[in-house]
């Protein structure tokens, strides 16, 4: 049971976007600070934009910032809206349901249920707290200029995500 | 957000034998009654099998029964069973994560909490709940001799299953 890729990178995109409250981040930047592709990150900061999340400045000088303070900013309600459903199973979609027991199927109600209580955690936390340890995420995002400080120091800026890991979890 | 089929199609398999608890069922009748493939129900009976939920009796009138009550066998602890993960997100496997703020970020504890909540709720039902409205259950199944039945009324036996749910839903 996983969140689709497009939700989770919703959230780095919100919580880096928190993280650097005082200048726009462009896509480019945020492409390199979590190593992925720059076109995903285009189309799914295009979707928090119209979502009312973030605000994109357009130019060469351009790029994306909260429109809200984190602290106003529901993580539940978010993922409410970025993650195509939540369909936990089949039979919650009628169109798309085979199962001929759906209508007195009591496994239905309870996985609602779960949904429900799933999503009344994630209401109960806002994108402030996910971004809280701010300094620390600025250790461990990908950045341009520490990887040149760091090949300027002889350490291999091609390094690769395993070691990158061990290095952050040893900090 | 989904539970896989194969965690679906386990409670769609446990459900049915709660609701026939004098006999065996095969896989046969299983497939028909919910108009999936007999190799994924095979497939899925096996692992049920394997778990200690139920027992196989192999040969010629062989099939699957519960190997327990029904009112003791807990929801949460199936799926948390037959579903392949609970890796809600990337960075709850170490192995596949390339996230590089997972160790600072507070994403990954409130999806923690998240699910964790989700499967509460479903360790508070039985297999014996979700099969509580047998009688109506009963009436649900593709059965080859209601379909015998139907089509000696003149009654397509293959109508569609949009008609089906509607008949269903009229009930």
């Amino acid at each position: 049971m996983q969140l689709t890729l497009h939700a989770d990178y919703s959230l780095r995109i919100l919580i880096h976007l928190a993280a650097h409250p005082d200048r726009l981040v462009d896509a480019g930047e945020l492409a390199q600070a979590y190593g992925v592709s720059r076109h995903h990150l285009v189309k799914v900061g295009s979707k928090l934009a119209h979502l009312g999340y973030v605000e994109a400045v357009r130019g060469r000088n351009g790029g994306l910032r909260l429109k809200k303070e984190p602290g106003l900013i529901v993580v539940g309600a978010v993922v409410r809206r970025v993650e195509p459903d939540f369909d936990i199973a089949e039979c919650f979609d009628r169109g798309r349901n085979t199962c001929p027991i759906a209508p007195a199927c009591g496994f239905k109600g309870a996985l609602a249920e779960a949904r429900d209580a799933f999503l009344r955690v994630l209401d109960s936390y806002t994108l402030a707290d996910l971004a809280r340890r701010r300094a620390t995420l600025e250790g461990l995002w990908w950045s341009p200029t520490r990887e040149g400080a760091n090949s300027a120091k002889g350490v291999k800026s091609g390094r690769t995500k395993g070691a990158r890991r061990k290095a952050s979890e040893g900090s």
